[in-house]
């Protein structure tokens, strides 16, 4: 029931097909970072180990059940390859994907940061998700082990902070060694940061992320921070940052989301 | 010779025909964002009239002479088209692109706003990129009117500030109005960050750029910061955040770039 083995794949030819799995959903709709994994998994496949930069556009909610995953190999470069994909589920079409792929180097080749981690209470000091749910459980409850940095998690308690922000840690339940597919999950698994800023809490659809993979992390806990500036025009984007435990980067990622008009 | 004349397309069928123009390059290959935007214009040709988030993974260098770019709609939804489009040239494939396309709302609905435009001295009190070429004429200097904050444009004189970051006013040089093809253009064409940041300055290829266009713009000049917070494991990104004349967001964008490996 690990992670990797929630995004596997039977290859036939050119097709790469899988299942969505159950317990990666929120309310029945597959998370979106799950089905990105899932999906660069084949594309990785198809062309070269790592995801360096996905960008998927969501189509129609995926479903627990088959899917199937047909990468195309754009261009194979010196270094990269560039790959599209279409994940298809029985009766429609659920995300469409272009990338770019290559091997990552270490994420010890720091040349300049202008950025600090953020500054996080140790995990057990963090609000461990369970403990706070009112009625429903949280999604992905037995997945992943998710810490919200105490101020961040008073929506919990209909105390929004009032700002669009999430900071927390995050591993898998089971210890299993987060990879490069697994950042694209961690990069979409938080609770929405609008969920901290004073506005009614709504259902907000993403329309497209991008994540950007830029080091392989550490062994341990990720430490996030996930953030919002503009709401406007019926569009919010949502900025994440994630940092190994040795305190590197090794996800960037952003994903613009529908804001119901008002 | 106007951007609108110069982004034109010619459509046969489903395919479009091009013409990537001189003016537009840096020594030799046409800048990105041009490349996206008139791709772009095909793309909304086919489907719907604005791009709303626009990812594009580029392959090879742009060289002025004809292009064709062949728009294929992945999903017709209700407020959106996703539409995935090759940019060919004569011998190889120049861009790949993915985006979701809609009617742009005003951008006058604003829900909730967590970031200032630049503070900046007033455009005749900038520094014009023409002012401070040291040889060759800097890029598109006959096609845009590019006005640095004076703390930013000390790299002319080999005094860089330190700090990977660009801010400045931009607009058209013949005064034509920028439309959500145009912000396309605008995020990708002030000096590179890190031209600004205490590193050898080197030419850093875009591997990929995602713009999410959040509003048409006022008439008038448009307030731009471009920053980089990594340079790591061999890559950097640039984020630009583009304001209209009445301070209100118009276009999020991130480029992902190969730095040399040191």
């Amino acid at each position: 029931m690990s992670f990797t083995t929630d995004t596997s794949f039977v290859r036939e030819g050119d097709m790469y097909h899988s299942e969505i799995r159950p317990g990666w959903d929120i309310m029945g709709n597959a998370n979106g970072g799950y089905l990105m994994a899932m999906a660069a998994r084949a594309m990785a496949d198809a062309s070269r180990p790592h995801p360096i930069s996905v960008s998927a556009h969501f189509l129609s909610p995926g479903k627990p059940g088959p899917v199937s995953i047909s990468p195309t190999i754009v261009k194979q470069g010196r270094n990269f390859s560039t790959v599209r994909a279409s994940m298809v589920g029985p009766e429609k079409p659920i995300i469409e994907l272009l990338g770019s792929f290559g091997e990552l180097a270490s994420a010890d080749n720091v040349v300049l940061v202008d950025a600090e981690p953020p500054d996080l209470p140790a995990p057990h000091e963090c609000v461990a998700r369970e403990r706070h749910s009112s009625g429903a459980a949280p999604p992905f409850i037995d997945k992943l082990d998710i810490r919200l940095h105490p101020e961040d998690a008073l929506f919990y308690e209909n105390r929004p902070s009032g700002r669009p922000l999430m900071r927390g840690w995050i591993k898998m339940v089971d210890d299993e060694p987060i990879d490069a597919f697994g950042l694209l999950l961690v990069a979409d698994v938080f609770p929405p940061t609008i969920f901290n800023a004073d506005l009614p809490r709504a259902w907000v659809p993403t329309l497209e992320m991008t994540s950007h993979v830029r080091g392989l992390p550490e062994p341990g806990w990720l430490r996030c921070q996930f953030s919002t500036r503009f709401v406007t025009g019926g569009f919010l984007e949502e900025d994440g940052v994630v940092w190994d435990a040795s305190g590197k980067l090794v996800v960037q990622s952003r994903q613009l989301a529908l804001m119901p008009r008002t």
